[in-house]
């Protein structure tokens, strides 16, 4: 997949004023270029509505930047590879513009005819865009043409089935890459390598030796100046549609035949499709919504998610979600996948609890209560890296078993050249290995597990606010565990 | 079994002027004071036929403590407790006057009668000394009685079943405490606990799982004064006979129904008992043999094993010895347990390796030989600590695994109050837990098996010297591996 390894292209991003633009994909370019994964044969197209000009865009692309540069031609050099066009999204006179820069520039940069489109901007406009590029035809280029979407991918199933006709109108499905950045975090596409590369791990990863498995992505902040947003998305279809769902995913599904882009997405698309469906009755003994009041966090006092803004005075939009999944297949039945997520919890942590079944007999403990199970943990932010918790002989007389911890901390020596997810994501695309984009059967899959959480809760007003700010959410999600006789492992 | 945790007693030393008492049995007798193990209620006679005093054996006494004791009336007040004693094992005169000794110190020290007769002497008087102190009443106290045997413990199965019947004789064999100084270890105590307190290995640990285990226990050092008994002893009587057989045992056997002494001997007796008997004409398929010639060790020139002293010039006794042992039972059959144990290695280390088989399918190597399988390594010497060989991903872009290392370290904050070995087995002794000591049965079988190598070796001579000083062993140890495809893993 990575014969090709200095992939020559246009990079045309719509959005180039926003803030990811700016914090994500300036930096993520000039990694790439600057480790040398990609050579001087690229230039990127910077559109937005605003009236920028080529200095302006480079002006910013430099103070994306930053320090990281290693001198200041080299960054000059960088940056006269960036181009502006001020560009309305429903304007044919704005993409034929864009079609005479994009030729202009193939020539000069001899990237070979291949081009990214780059949807770095409101939802909205994504299915005009993509069905634009095919009418001004942007799209009969001599090279490659891919297309790449940022979340978030259509608001329920219906919307999304929607835009990704629109899209497909334009592109094939090979050509599309859905963003989904955790699938660029160097310790999620850890999962599938600790899983299959380990003699010991595979044989235990099934319903027989795992009790069950916990996914947490916590934030601790609140919703910042993202309300409108944010209020309209909440919690579930912001970070459970995608991100929580992906991770399960990854975690359950079966060994792939190779690791080729089709095998592995079709054994996730399999796993997701097993997930059992939840009822709209039902909802409330598998999903617990939550939204954060005022409360403490590291010793400042902070508003209430209705607080913070003026339009979320009346709010019932969740800002924390935790559930149970269950996937109805040989290798899970019966072993919940328990996922948190929320803003305004007590840390900042993303990271995967798999709890063992314990020992078949006690024999070292007086109590059964103090029985620890074994735990791999993976953590994925802000630590990356794997512990192993088992038990030892306490030091000393007697044989008495305490916990210990077999760490592997990935942020080690390595940690300044470990590339970031956007970084590694674009020069997938580039390469077009679309391994970890989601494929549409992933999307639709997840929206209609989703959907029927969601709209059940449409139909009930919820008791918010319910979880104090600085707190890991609701005590309904402790209860959800309880039930089952497991509880969250803190493992920080 | 810990219920009586002040066990009060007369500890009697025969061989109190030795190196063993100096350097470990005072040290471990004063911690136990020192931690509150034991409390004012002891005493300890050193017998030996020097003609020393109780002054110069308190002397000897505090001299062995070094700076370890807190304060200088502490110690004053804690070599009060030593008394010494001339004796001749052969002379009744010794033993009428031990016993009035006893009887006194056991009015001043209020002991409840309870005695330790320790033997920390020349193998050759055991006998003896065990008649006699029934002979001469020494038994027939009002508390209980303990003999603790150091090693060797015979020289061959027959030599040790004559010993092992004149201890009897005058011991019962819960009396008895044979002392392998490795199963004091806290490492070695902690194989019990990794396998049967944590889920997820006890699942793993048997032929279906693993691949291979190799057990080494290498020193650096040469013969240095001890090449009298040396040479009369050799690597296999000296080291496998007992250490390197109990750790295979405590790696082997089944989980015990209770953590009780005779629950867990006899688990080990069965794994001893499953051991394939070798052949005499099948010795060389199994072992190798090895006699270290001169070399390089940390820079310094070193001699042959025959150099070191004038009488092992023509000395065919093996400094080092390499086996794979077979357990014929339903958890190991075709699994080999591979031991190694020498002196002048290249480094000083005690150290299991579990190796575990491999993924059924190789997904992330380009060549087979990139495989890395998962090891747990359990480190007893000189480091203490587990850890777990896994393979990850290696960092950056595409998916390629790279081996990688979880660690606990137990030489941590603890490591202060790690008891010594002889610490614990001393304290287990007073408290009568003969766990951790060698049940005749173990002896038995251990000389049973290492006899039909010993004398078919004996009936051949060997091509010695075959390995340099600072390497780990002659190549035949290598090969003894290759056979199988495995091969010595080297963990530091």
């Amino acid at each position: 997949m990575n014969n090709q390894q200095n992939p020559k292209a246009i990079i045309v991003i719509f959005g180039a004023t926003g803030d990811l633009a700016k914090r994500k994909l300036f930096p993520s370019i000039y990694r790439l270029y600057q480790s040398g994964k990609i050579s001087e044969d690229f230039a990127v197209i910077g559109l937005a509505r605003r009236s920028w000009s080529n200095e302006i865009l480079r002006d910013k692309v430099g103070e994306s930047i930053e320090d990281a540069f290693s001198s200041r031609e080299d960054l000059e050099h960088f940056k006269s590879h960036f181009y502006y066009q001020s560009f309305d999204v429903t304007d044919s006179g704005s993409y034929q513009g864009l079609n005479d820069l994009i030729l202009e520039l193939e020539g000069m940069y001899h990237t070979e005819g291949n081009r990214i489109f780059y949807l770095a901007m409101a939802p909205e406009f994504f299915g005009t865009i993509a069905i634009n590029l095919k009418t001004y035809c942007l799209k009969d280029n001599a090279g490659w043409a891919r297309l790449v979407i940022e979340k978030p991918f259509g608001h329920d199933l219906p919307s999304a089935q929607l835009l990704n006709n629109q899209i497909r109108e334009a592109f094939d499905e090979d050509q599309i890459y859905r963003i989904d950045h955790y699938l660029g975090k160097e310790m999620v596409q850890n999962i599938e390598v600790i899983r299959f590369a380990n003699g010991i791990f595979e044989h235990l990863w099934n319903n027989r030796f795992i009790s069950n498995i916990q996914v947490t992505s916590s934030e601790s902040l609140g919703v910042e100046d993202r309300a409108r947003y944010y209020d309209h998305s909440g919690a579930t279809r912001d970070m459970v549609q995608n991100h929580m769902l992906q991770m399960v995913a990854l975690l359950a599904m079966e060994p792939p035949i190779k690791l080729t882009t089709d095998e592995i997405r079709s054994e996730k698309i399999k796993a997701l499709r097993a997930i059992r469906p939840i009822k709209s009755d039902e909802v409330d003994e598998s999903f617990v919504r939550g939204q954060y009041d005022d409360g403490v966090l590291n010793g400042e006092q902070l508003h209430g998610y209705r607080e913070e803004a003026e339009e979320l005075a009346n709010s019932n939009t969740e800002t924390y979600v935790a559930g149970k999944i269950m996937i109805d297949n040989f290798r899970w039945a019966g072993i919940p996948f328990y996922i948190r997520t929320g803003k305004r919890m007590a840390e900042k942590s993303i990271n995967i609890v798999v709890e063992f079944k314990d020992i078949p007999m006690n024999l070292y403990h007086q109590d059964e209560s103090d029985r620890n199970p074994n735990l791999l943990v993976i953590n994925i932010q802000p630590n990356e890296g794997i512990t192993l918790y088992l038990n030892a002989k306490k030091t000393g007389h007697g044989s008495v078993a305490q916990p210990i911890q077999l760490s592997y901390n990935n942020n080690g020596a390595h940690s300044i050249n470990t590339p970031e997810a956007y970084e590694k994501l674009l020069y997938d695309c580039m390469l077009g290995d679309a391994t970890n984009f989601t494929h549409w059967d992933e999307v639709a899959y997840s929206w209609s597990y989703i959907d029927s959480i969601l709209q059940a809760w449409e139909k009930k007003e919820p008791d918010f606010p319910n979880y104090a700010s600085g707190s890991m959410g609701p005590k309904e999600a402790d209860e959800l565990l309880e039930k089952n006789g497991h509880h969250w492992w803190s493992i920080t």
